[in-house]
């Protein structure tokens, strides 16, 4: 169900792509349960001129490796939950693909359940 | 006012993106009552690497003609409207582009009026 | 902490992305007061056959130099301020990059604020 855009500078190798996808659904079959079938991910990769994010936001600074992360899921994880999974995407991206953990920036945006239909014309989730 | 978000494999002619898109735009005109002029649609074709769907997902088997439809529109549609948007999406888009209804993934986002803007810097919608 | 993404057709210079990209930049901090560091734009620039936008819509015109503007922000400003953003952004992006206001397109969908990690797997604003 989630639907994950990820956004990332170009010139990165294909395996590049493929360990943060894969850490990232792992992820988040780990901390808020979503089958591991149900992975959904579209990456867009940026020239320099298309991708700006700041240097330093926060006390947290950002190199050419930053990945953006916005997750379409289901609404109602506790915060616990979403606290869960930013910490084990920022782990798993790190430990797997090389990526600092400063540079793993997540965004969540939450809808209902009968917002979705995955083929056939159905809202399979809808109560 | 909706804005709909399209992504697919790359490969595909201009005239299957056409299809896809006066499809959409059709199912949507028919069962959630948009002026026909109201069409902001935009593509995103994705290379391989960059494009992660199952191959089977809920019973559901997909293809390289997988089609994610991601609309951003006004709240407060019924359960049975946008159950009519899904079906009415799925049927169009595999009568008019050939594409498997299997291969029609539909998420909706949905926001209140005043969060648009269609241009001049008026909130056009707003109460 | 919004994220910004930027969609408008291939073929224009550096320079105009910059100038849009600085302009809505400045129209956010001056209207609804993110700090200046806070700059997360992710701009695609779509081919014809990816990009469809109505000749015409609510008596509004739009050319090929329509912008779409997605703002994914903290959900709570009031009409007002919403309002002030749209006519700032519409103001700076014309002024700045030549962009006539009717082809300013401006859409929010706002999250609560635990739903952002800006990096090291934290939910920096949570409460």
């Amino acid at each position: 169900m989630p639907l994950v855009r990820i956004s990332l500078l170009e010139g990165k190798p294909e395996s590049h792509l493929r360990k943060i996808g894969d850490a990232i659904h792992r992820a988040m079959v780990e901390t808020i349960s979503i089958p591991p079938k149900d992975r959904f991910q579209f990456i867009t990769e940026h020239s320099k001129r298309q991708f700006s994010y700041p240097a330093e936001y926060l006390d947290i600074t950002h190199t050419d490796d930053f990945v953006a992360i916005q997750i379409t899921l289901n609404q109602g994880r506790t915060l616990e939950v979403k606290k869960a999974l930013y910490q084990r995407v920022a782990e798993l991206v790190s430990q797997e693909a090389g990526v600092r953990r400063e540079d793993v920036f997540i965004n969540l945006v939450e809808v209902p359940k009968e917002n979705w239909s995955f083929g056939n014309g159905i809202a399979q989730y809808a109560p």
